[in-house]
């Protein structure tokens, strides 16, 4: 197969909006946010100014993605605190926003602890609120480090698993920097073979029924000149058909502690296929995504979204008649009164995973032992 | 799972417009296509006095799925010579409209076959021109005598491998009526199973990038009270995974000599699950569709299509800024200058289709020489 379009070169990356955002201006604290709804048509951001605003933000998947899921969480945990609303009622709102990813109830419980223990000694409300926010950039701060480590573990793995030539990575949704405090999980991988000079293609699956690959990926792939082509997620199979697929590498937003891995809807069937076709199939994510109260893939709770997101066709750029002003409205698709099945993601369990890339290093092959090991080894870093 | 949503008695079938008729009007003979892209918003006719306006309904898949383009094709050579165009041109043209669907140019050339015949007979050009209507006429006849056989030949096969209990079939793409001279080839036999009170459910898969499981099973479910429920492409693997398919049927495009089957763009990593889940995959389709001339899926022309299809949403209903008058325009999915890999179909091999269904009988396992077998019997018959 012909390589469909051209290479740019690398390191002529423009500079990046930033995802999220904490501001203090007079009128006080919010927390800035990259609307990823709006993308690509537009770069368009949203100003939070208290918690209800963030979970809708949450909810509506204007900020997305499991690693940054837990940064949103604990900046609007520090938002609470900062504004004087109550922290436990915003905790509790923040973790219920979207049941899937543990990344988020994580990110809540780190800065309320941290709120709350700052008030057991005794600190007043505002040197509590200070610690939340300490928190939440810590969290933040060791994300984007997490990111950098990941996409230094995943690359050496990655040559290691399909060693000489160029690199033919087909991902799936979106796990770049708009997922993170750096540069993303998966995505940052794909990212440091193609500034390494190894990357020949990143396939991108469009991802339905949001697009968050078409809408999200493609954005990334572009502004960072990667070699990238698009294709329909159930174009994936002819790819592996045709030999075009060196590895798979995807994100995830929980990984039960027997290995099983809950992704994006669609993760689960490349599985199968990357299974089929002896292609590896490498999932990337900071040990924060391990939940060891999971015990296995069946325990994972699997969000299902409204059948409206696959019977309509939403953009925000669509005008549609009956839209509310600023609004956004759905062009039905399929006949008035179809029922759809929506999960947002599906689980792939740990015998169909090749390896586990985490900032504390990888797994191959996967299993809860090795699993708990590198959990282990984070906590020893934390504590040291 | 619970059933998404109520099934309405079966029997109670509103009366359906033509797919396709032949119309002789004071001006001339036309022939008249139910415009399949606008469905399901709209039914709209498309009334084609010539060859070239076929062929572009053809390549826009106006009409389209592979018997019909059979049928459509035949009386596009009829149409030809009716009106007094050069018929050998008109056949070219209508064979190289699109190149996977062999049932295209076996009806065209059967037309044709007809009128030459005619010709060498001695008969003047309107009788020939009538013959090569009679040759389509009987395609058509046939076809939807093969309809009704193979969705016979298909319940009884699927109640012989998944025995008692409701029926919980999954298909891709569109195979009913719209494709058909008759109710059609996979869909026919869910429909058969409806009737006789064992679909349980219909899983429609969406099927992008154009939408034909959405827009046309969806609405030919709907029409014929079907319980059934709409789900994105890659959100299939959820179910097989939740153990909620019984059986997989598709129709097919193309199936080679080796038994290999070239269908709709997402039929293979179906299988592939198929196989992965124990869950039976049958194609059903008619023995014009089998090609003793194409020797194994790797000698299977695919058609690509334009990335447009991927980076574009298209509706005929969405008004977009450049669209021309009464035209149709897409709103961009994807950043400016996205390249998109668009095959519009798979080849599924044969050790992974558990049975071909025609309106010979079934085969299964699924051999050349089984097909072989069933083929000879179809010339039989023809000859007798």
């Amino acid at each position: 197969m012909a390589d469909l379009d051209a290479q740019s070169p690398a390191g002529a990356e423009p500079p990046a909006i930033p995802t999220l955002r904490w501001e203090e201006p007079p009128e006080g604290p919010v927390l800035v946010l990259l609307d990823q709804t709006r993308l690509p048509a537009e770069e368009v951001e949203l100003v939070c100014t208290d918690v209800p605003a963030l979970v809708e933000a949450i909810r509506t998947l204007a900020v997305r993605g499991a690693p940054l899921l837990g940064i949103a969480g604990a900046y609007g945990v520090a938002l609470a605190a900062a504004r004087g609303y109550d922290v436990d009622e915003a905790a509790g709102l923040l973790e219920r926003a979207r049941p899937t990813a543990v990344n988020l109830g994580y990110g809540v419980r780190c800065a309320a602890g941290a709120y709350r223990a700052a008030l057991e000694k005794g600190e007043g409300g505002d040197q509590a609120a200070a610690s939340a926010l300490a928190a939440a950039r810590e969290l933040h701060r060791a994300d984007a480090e997490a990111s950098g480590l990941m996409a230094e573990h995943g690359l050496a793995l990655v040559e290691e698993l399909v060693p000489g030539g160029g690199l033919r990575i087909l991902t799936h949704c979106n796990s770049g920097r708009l997922v993170s405090g750096g540069e993303g999980t998966a995505f940052a991988v794909a990212l440091a073979a193609h500034r390494a000079g190894r990357l020949r293609r990143l396939w991108v699956d469009e991802t339905r029924p949001l697009l968050q690959g078409a809408r999200l990926t493609a954005y990334e792939a572009a502004r960072s000149g990667m070699a990238y082509t698009l294709l329909t997620d159930n174009a994936a199979g002819s790819l592996f058909a045709a030999g075009e697929v060196d590895a798979v590498l995807i994100g995830a937003d929980r990984i039960a502690a027997d290995g099983s891995v809950a992704n994006k809807v669609g993760s689960y069937p490349l599985a199968v296929l990357a299974k089929y076709h002896h292609v590896p199939f490498i999932v990337v994510a900071p040990v924060t995504t391990v939940d060891p109260d999971t015990p296995d893939g069946a325990s994972i709770e699997v969000e299902q979204r409204s059948g409206q997101e696959v019977t309509e066709f939403t953009l925000p750029q669509i005008p549609a008649a009956g839209a509310e002003a600023g609004g956004v409205a759905g062009i039905p698709v399929a006949p008035l009164g179809t029922q759809a099945y929506n999960p947002a993601f599906d689980v792939t369990p740990p015998e169909l995973v090749t390896a586990i890339v985490t900032e504390q290093g990888a797994i191959s092959p996967v299993t809860g032992a090795g699993l708990a090991e590198l959990c282990a080894r984070s906590r020893q870093v934390t504590i040291s």
